[in-house]
């Protein structure tokens, strides 16, 4: 057993400390933001380990990266006043953008400016990971009020052989089967997408390391969106294919809208059909989303080869919110309650995994609940009589079915579902059928 | 061939008659008065054999009551009047009320007074039969005009050790194959829950024990409702469940009211397939109830385990009609034409299993109706040509799809199917493969 | 490869040249005017065989007719004008009408008169092949106008031992699995139905043979129609049955109206699947027929036994216009464009066949398109980044699913879906399963 109640939870407020402590930090693909991001998340989940993987390698069809890291960058005016500074918003800067020193008009400064005319506060968010360049995002009103120029550009970053970080944590259980769970490091100062995820991930690994029972193994990882998934199936790949049982990716999950939910390519699988009847015993309305609007991890964690069962359960999804990709995604978009609410659909779907199992009647008709004070002993006057639900319960145990199938046989919860077979295990009603599903 | 029309057929009047004689008897799960009922039951069914099985036995999760008797009941005012009276109305006591001789105060009274404040007139059907106890009920209207007492309560009945009374009849067809019929004979003074049930199921042994052919093997079990189930089983159940291949619980089929289907648990099972279909083709149209909303013997026969494939097709069902277990649920409530249009739905449903067939065409195009008269010889003026319904039929004669499934394909009833079958095989355009299901 | 746009097209003003040269011949089920059809068919088609089996041979359930033969057909009035005339329209002659030559009052010459009332102008088209009779066929306009008689009546007929012709034509393919088209030519001078279905059977047969690789063998069936069918099937039911892996009849292909579309007997089978997507891609609206509406060849070739998937993809159906079987089925009817647009769907069939196939990713995760160039390497500001087309090809092909089923997987026609795997391909991103369907 392994209850929802039980074990160590962190507290909202934790998390969105963690998100706060995380926010500032200028994060890439490569480099030392993602490294001493990894190295925060090891304080808090101490099996973490985390690796690397030198530039220049080849993982599947591609190469890992040289290794970015920035310092300082900033764009003058004539007068010398910092018009554009890294050291303000690390959004600033394109990603990957390569050093320059150098002075330039208005105009030849244009091709390099990126900005959103409709939301003239917001900067957003660029990056140049495979192509040498070099750039400066900023708001639509800082854009309009630059002056002519000539300017000073000035990025101080270097573009070198190195290595990329990436890190996971394997939280062993009694069956080799895994339950595999994504998320990425490689998003500078930006909340939702994606600081949610790997604070999420935190709370669930640990809430996870503490429970004394577990049946499946649980499979963390952090690591940058793309190229660290493509590593990490490079080295992997059969043994997550043959011995994952259910993957979600974890992403968008810090704001307070409606939930989103990605289904796997194949549908009608353990994971969607929990993922699915989790958010439905909630009560939680989300918005249902196609295969084909895939943006994140299970694009390389379900490819042909590789076809791993992987879901999102998600708040406001990527490439669909408006703050999405810009400055407006910061803390006051993500909120304590956003984070919590995700955190606990993701320890539901846990719960519904750990205590799934196939229930046996053990009798060959309805048992006498009335010996058992299990029913009320006299008939009442011309009573609708709804059948308990325990006689229903028991009547779709037939030693093929789960609790997953039969509580939606029987119209319960899970939750109502698995206290219904915990009585009936008690009073010797139905036992485990070992060999089912 | 087993003729819908031909056999033995007790008229409406018939039915009628026999709920007359059977309607006073004041039967429970044991006792006299289901005794007699059976005895009745034997008269038009000499085939029946009368079972007792003592009380103490254990039976599955259930042990055998011990025997309730009852000779006289009554409440006294002081004056000395029958304020109630078990002889006028058998259900003026609670079922397997203990003996008892006393006097009481109105308020001490009002305890084991059980009456229905909405329906003023109507007396409650109430019993305990597994806890020892005793009451009265009665209308509102008698209720409000018992008067201040004292009362003398007087119960002049027996709770001792004796026997449970269940018959059972099997009419032998050339398969082992069986269908199952089973209805309840413990309920006292109401009519169509449950007198109807074993109306019908009298009438549909006859005619199926005059029919000189049959396929299947039938089974009718007459027992008390739950235990009685509960105790077949007991007695049964391997040979049960390996051997039906289709049952119907016999319940609520005695008024006029709109059909009540409530399917079995497993949906799709020929006696699904059936019930469906007889129901369509008659053209009745019905209320679909959830296998959720059972509520009779289907509970123990279709328990894991036991596994028949068990329906029931309803007049009025029981918990959903508002004279439901009260005395309201009278001999007015039934009728004649409520009892034989069950009774006609069930034969046809014996129909559609004896003469379900596999077809086979025996060309390998269309055959030429024109040679053997069966189709106009000069192609009409620029008629909208329908296909003959014979070739529909013989192009679907595949040699897997049974009637039932022909029917449905062609839009047709399983009679007209079937006689399209007849006049295929006579001109030698079809035959039935024996292989088929 | 087959590609759709190569080969040698006959033009849309050929198809109508072909129409209008077939039109006037006096075909029927046998007789000079089928043969002299097949010989223009054969002159189109150089390898056609003509096969001839003689009257009175038995063909599965059916034998085959005398061969009937006219040479001049009328009726005289008093004035010895030809009030009705054979040689103005050969519809104004019931098919297979025996010789007669004999003087008739009004009264008399009734009963072998048919017209169409509520069709003042128009001519109907009936025939009496298995029943030996005579009759014309009229407006009701001329019947009117016929005066009182005594009439001249006049055939000059022979149904005399002969034989029945047929053809077919076979286009090999590196593979032994057939692809069937059958189409019919005993109908008269009637234009949709039929002579659309020979005209658009001899240039898709001649396209089909002008592409130098062909993976299926190709089958056409010139027969007259239900006893040509039978006759073909008594021949060769066994080799049709093993290796027909799609079969079409072709039929009403002519005119402008909307689309029909005819199923198979057995829903989902590949050529189910084809002529809907085909429909579907292309944007043509269609009415969708059920099986039941059939009334071609299919009722043959789909008989059980001979089991073939044979769909219909028609213009206006048989039986549900009201020019059908009358003289307004005319060349004024048809059209160039409906010709044209029929054989154009048909090709596109045969491209879906010919050109599908099973693809497999080549990689274990995303490609990196960057480096190929297939893919913009700056990710631009906050777009709602859809996943390129490519890469949901990619991700479906999983070495199961063929082309049809990505491309309706990905939401693309079966063309953009072929584009992509040539693309994949050419890059070394997918390879082709062999072993796939």
């Amino acid at each position: 057993m392994f209850p929802l109640g039980s074990g160590h939870h962190d507290s909202a407020a934790d998390l969105y400390r963690w998100a706060t402590d995380l926010f500032p930090i200028a994060r890439s693909i490569t480099g030392e933001g993602t490294r001493q991001t990894l190295n925060y998340v090891k304080n808090l989940l101490p099996d973490l380990k985390i690796h690397e993987i030198s530039s220049g390698k080849t993982v599947l069809d591609w190469t890992i990266p040289k290794e970015w890291n920035i310092k300082t960058a900033y764009i003058k005016d004539q007068s010398g006043n910092k018009v554009v500074d890294f050291a303000e918003n690390n959004l600033h800067v394109v990603g990957y953008s390569k050093p320059v020193d150098i002075v330039l008009s208005r105009d030849e400064l244009e091709q390099h400016l990126y900005s959103l005319p409709l939301k003239p506060n917001w900067v957003p968010y660029v990056t140049s990971y495979y192509k040498e360049s070099w750039g400066f995002c900023l708001s639509e009103e800082q854009r309009s009020n630059l002056g002519n120029g000539p300017f000073h550009v000035y990025i101080d970053a270097t573009i070198q052989s190195g290595s990329m970080s990436y890190a996971d944590l394997v939280i062993k259980g009694s069956s080799k089967k895994e339950i595999l769970f994504t998320t990425y490091v490689c998003h500078p100062s930006m909340a939702n997408n994606e600081l949610s995820g790997p604070i999420v991930a935190i709370a669930l690994a640990r809430w996870i390391a503490s429970q004394p029972n577990r049946k499946y193994t649980y499979r963390f990882v952090f690591a940058p969106e793309t190229i660290g998934a493509i590593t990490y199936i490079a080295q992997k790949r059969r043994r997550l294919k043959r011995r994952t049982y259910a993957a979600w990716v974890l992403t968008c999950m810090g704001d307070d809208r409606t939930y989103s939910y990605l289904p796997p390519r194949i549908q009608g699988s353990p994971v969607d059909i929990i993922s699915r009847k989790v958010l439905k015993d909630l009560k939680l309305s989300f918005e249902e989303y196609s295969f084909l609007d895939r943006g994140s991890d299970e694009r390389q964690y379900s490819w042909p080869g590789v076809d791993l069962p992987i879901a999102s359960i998600m708040r406001s999804k990527y490439h669909t919110y408006p703050e999405y990709h810009t400055s407006a995604d910061d803390l006051d978009f993500i909120s304590e309650s956003g984070l919590d609410g995700s955190l606990t659909v993701m320890k539901n779907c846990i719960s519904y995994l750990e205590n799934n199992l196939t229930p046996k009647s053990t009798t060959y008709g309805e048992p006498n609940l009335g010996k058992r004070d299990l029913y009320p002993l006299i008939n009442k006057v011309n009573q609708r009589a709804a059948t308990p639900d325990l006689l229903n319960f028991l009547i779709y145990s037939d030693g093929h079915s789960n609790l997953w199938e039969i509580s939606e046989s029987i119209g319960l919860t899970f939750d109502e579902t698995l206290l219904l077979y915990k009585s009936a295990e008690l009073h010797g009603l139905a036992k485990r059928n070992k060999r089912g599903k």
